[in-house]
């Protein structure tokens, strides 16, 4: 039943292919990363005729196994010129996998200049001209897709930013409400953008249940997962009432929380931004302060954000976008923020590389700190329009601060580093040098263990035991997201060696086999060395694991911390 | 009576340091390199704390052999983030040797946001804050320094496009006419302009000749080299009547004028824009066909180009820029080219960099192809205002490449390529690919040998023998570069033996040594291994050594040629 689609743009054509025997093990990002390496020449233009686009379900996706709906994308990221994997949930993974779907590879570049769309259905795909939806913002397109599809057909669009391939462009997926979840980082809206594909419509008519080789096992695996999961106080409390944006109190208060471009670790409008006001504010104004971005899930990040007249803002209102613009470019007012949010999801824009961004061109004089007036106005009329300024600032963090000469720009392997300063927290700093997809608190999040206590404690302040941590925990998320699993699942598997057991009973229950935690270990090195190697054979050496300059040169209140790992310490990290 | 000057924009601090033993014997572009490669970090920011500007005339720079009067500066690049040697003539290299300063090392960054300038004489240097001049014109700012010092002062400037830390501008240095010369290619602008240093002005009063060991075989040496350069038809002859310019109908006729974004190798407008024309214009209109760029130069390559009122438009009107814009942005009208080239030079702008851009922006619709008083009005209005669209065209070919996902852009190390197409003239693509400054057709000028016929014959369209000739010829053109002469002196030297001990025996009787042949070449070869190291240390992998991918999927007209040289057969470049 599993099968490869390839769709190639150059000659528009379609062809179903068997798995090959090596890669019938994998799924998520294990799948991507490999199709990637195996078939993308590492120094080919990122939006040339040689770079594909592979969208793959993980091992579980498809599955009633609670979290396990996430969809992955892989390419060579026209952002950082190296490998890139991104996950999002919404509803199209759990429809490809149920067609039987195990990777979908997209190559080629179109011959002509026409924009296209592609049809997905039970019986194979269909590449056909789209005009109505060019240019149009990613919430109206969804619901053109609706009406001449169907509101159950699963949607992944490009926005008019990806249509310009802005390197600051995502992949974005329709999810349960037919609002949006974000293929984010690493540009590859861009890719999909060179490809001339605004979207890839997938009809469910005919989609089979999952074939589970153990049922029982697995249901038994399932609600005992579950249970960890509603159980943790991180994945089943703080989560679902605050979404990740209780992270800036306590960001702000461990002074990790990077504020006006990255010159201090507190800021004065933390309590503004907070959780605790995005919540209170949810519940005066009738929003949700919880939602699933995929059916399956219970941890429920996700809310529903309304103005204060009750009219739907945005959903999927992460700390990362709340941050960047909130302290990192002094954004005191969280309505306008959502506002921002909204754009830059209609748009197809990165909201962390873009809110990054703001902070650089606001150092650099672009605009004023904390203007979020200019920076709705900006999103709207210049990135979305792509007059010059928009092309400037939609190139990204780093082309920001090279064009006006800035020195102070956070970024790694040109990816804008997120929310939290790696010299007050420093294990993350390890994960943003290291990780092959550029600065990524997703690849390896030591926010878990450096701030939050889960999995045990590491000083965030020391260096000790930082390396160790990263590289386990980047292990260990290069194999959750090639389950199809919500990095969120972490939080208990961290904390409960049965919960982990738990998750590898059902990828045993759904295949028959009988991994062990050895295994998923071998998985996770596995993933992350075809990357790094990928890297490697693109250009990239122990240079680019390095953090920008600054870091090394200013400290950073309220600890006066610095950045004090030296190369080869950083090098270390890939000793595995 | 050689010392170091040591200029400290932190502490604005001046120190005169002995010369250390280990750099005696160098000048020009082997002194700056090795500096730079000493003092500076490989993996710094380039505006950055940490960055050096070295500037440092050749070891024949003040004495009367003739074309000894060239300058280099060195730093890290900004535009490639590698080293950055470029080397110019003007008035101010001689005058610092006269001063018995060896080399000028800038370091360090202001702790305020004073502009400044810096004076010197022969009691040392001073810095003096600077605001008369600040957004002000090279050709203006150069003339209100004539009278604020003397019209005989030396002139390095910073102009506007420098100030905004553009990575396509230059430095710029006065000729004997109060005219400007550059130190072209790598940004270097924007190092001086984060130093906030506008220009640095050289008094001549006390300058003493420089001391020669054995005057008698000095003259005689100078006598015969002199002899050679004028009587080579490309020295003596072609340069003086044509300029550069000459290239157009050679490189047309060859099939290797990159015409019209580099899609194929011979131009409609040759022409129009020919060396040809623009002698028959200057003879009209009562130019100068022939002018020296600094004191001593007998091949007088320059000219002065009037319109045709005979009012004064450009000079140092070189083959690269007419080229980029006549045939490559496909402009007709050379009086229009002469006035984007008289902006270019006013604002401190990269003529190479800067007008090969205009290709790639207009294949991404920026502006018409052609359209030569729009490049005029942009180079006016935008990138001298550093407008939005100034911006992110004044950060040069590969920014706005990126920044509008084309995936036609002629770069190397983000370097432009210049007027010469490396699939149809295979050799000058070896150096592109290779030479540690980013591509640089004058790193290794093999359309010499390859259309030239200087030097011996290598077939431009053949692999054969590219690899040797682009060595033999970085090798050659980084001890010339350290002489302080221009690199023009190549033809005859390439052609004549005899020529090339004139050379040699120049230096033993200035020095008092008695260097070989062999010495000259090891010379040149410890240049370029260490400006290579400081590459590789700087993160550079032989991934860096090669052109862009659409020269290997891309046939050229009018001889169908392909860049089909592997990454292994260019690595071999490095086996010296």
């Amino acid at each position: 039943m599993h099968k490869i689609l390839r769709i190639n743009m150059s000659d528009l054509s379609v062809k179903t292919e068997e798995v090959p025997v090596a890669w019938a093990g994998y799924g998520g990002r294990a799948l991507t990363s490999t199709i990637v390496a195996a078939e993308v020449p590492p120094t080919c233009h990122p939006l040339g005729p040689n770079n594909k686009l592979v969208f793959a379900p993980g091992l579980l996706t498809g599955t009633v196994a609670s979290n396990s709906g996430r969809l992955s994308v892989g390419s060579k990221s026209p952002l950082t010129g190296g490998i890139k994997e991104s996950n999002a949930g919404g509803t199209s993974a759990q429809i490809i996998a149920k067609l039987g779907i195990k990777a979908l590879i997209i190559e080629g570049l179109p011959a002509d200049d026409k924009w296209r769309g592609i049809y997905i259905d039970k019986d194979g795909a269909r590449i056909e001209e789209e005009t109505e939806l060019i240019g149009m913002g990613n919430f109206a397109a969804v619901q053109v897709l609706n009406n001449r599809i169907s509101k159950s057909a699963g949607v992944i669009i490009l926005g008019p930013a990806g249509e310009m391939k802005m390197l600051t462009s995502n992949i974005s997926v329709k999810d349960p409400d037919s609002h949006l979840r974000s293929h984010g980082r690493g540009g590859l809206g861009a890719v999909m953008g060179s490809k001339k594909i605004k979207f890839i419509a997938i009809d469910p008519t005919g989609a089979q249940p999952m074939k589970i080789a153990d049922p029982v096992k697995f249901k038994a695996a399932g609600m005992a997962f579950t249970k960890f999961l509603l159980n943790h106080p991180v994945s089943g409390q703080g989560l679902k009432t605050y979404g990740t944006d209780i992270l800036v109190n306590v960001l702000n208060e461990a002074g990790g929380l990077p504020t006006h471009n990255f010159t201090t670790g507190q800021s004065l409008n933390a309590e503004s931004i907070s959780g605790e006001t995005m919540y209170a504010n949810i519940i005066k104004r009738e929003g949700k302060p919880s939602h699933g971005c995929h059916p399956g899930c219970v941890i429920q990040c996700s809310q529903v954000y309304n103005d204060a007249e009750g009219k739907y803002l945005t959903s999927g209102f992460e700390y990362e976008t709340i941050w960047a613009l909130g302290a990192n470019a002094d954004v005191k007012d969280l309505d306008q923020i959502a506002k921002a949010d909204y754009i830059m999801d209609d748009l197809g824009l990165d909201s962390i590389e873009t809110s990054v961004m703001f902070g650089v061109a606001m150092e650099a004089g672009v605009l004023h700190w904390g203007d979020g007036t200019e920076i709705i106005r900006i999103l709207k009329d210049e990135i979305g329009k792509g007059t010059p300024l928009g092309r400037v600032l939609g190139a990204g963090t780093g082309a920001v601060g090279r064009a006006y000469g800035v020195t102070r720009v956070p970024v790694v392997k040109n990816q804008a580093i997120p929310a939290y300063d790696p010299r007050s927290v420093k294990g993350i700093g390890i994960t943003y040098a290291t990780t092959p997809m550029g600065a990524d608190h997703t690849a390896g999040y030591t926010i878990a263990t450096n701030i939050l206590g889960v999995g045990g404690h590491v000083d965030p302040l020391k260096k000790e035991g930082q390396i160790d941590l990263s590289r386990n925990l980047q292990i260990a998320t290069a194999a959750v997201d090639s389950t199809g699993m919500c990095l969120f699942i972490a939080f208990p598997v961290l904390d409960d060696a049965a919960c982990l057991q738990a998750l590898i009973d059902l990828i045993n229950a759904r295949y028959g086999i009988a991994l062990t935690g050895d295994d998923v270990v071998g998985l996770g090195k596995y993933v992350l060395k075809t990357e790094h190697q990928f890297n490697l054979d693109a250009g990239f050496t122990n240079k680019d694991d390095r953090l920008p300059e600054f870091f090394t040169l200013e400290r950073l209140a309220p600890h006066n911390a610095i950045w004090d790992f030296t190369g080869p310490e950083i090098d270390t990290f890939w000793n595995f």
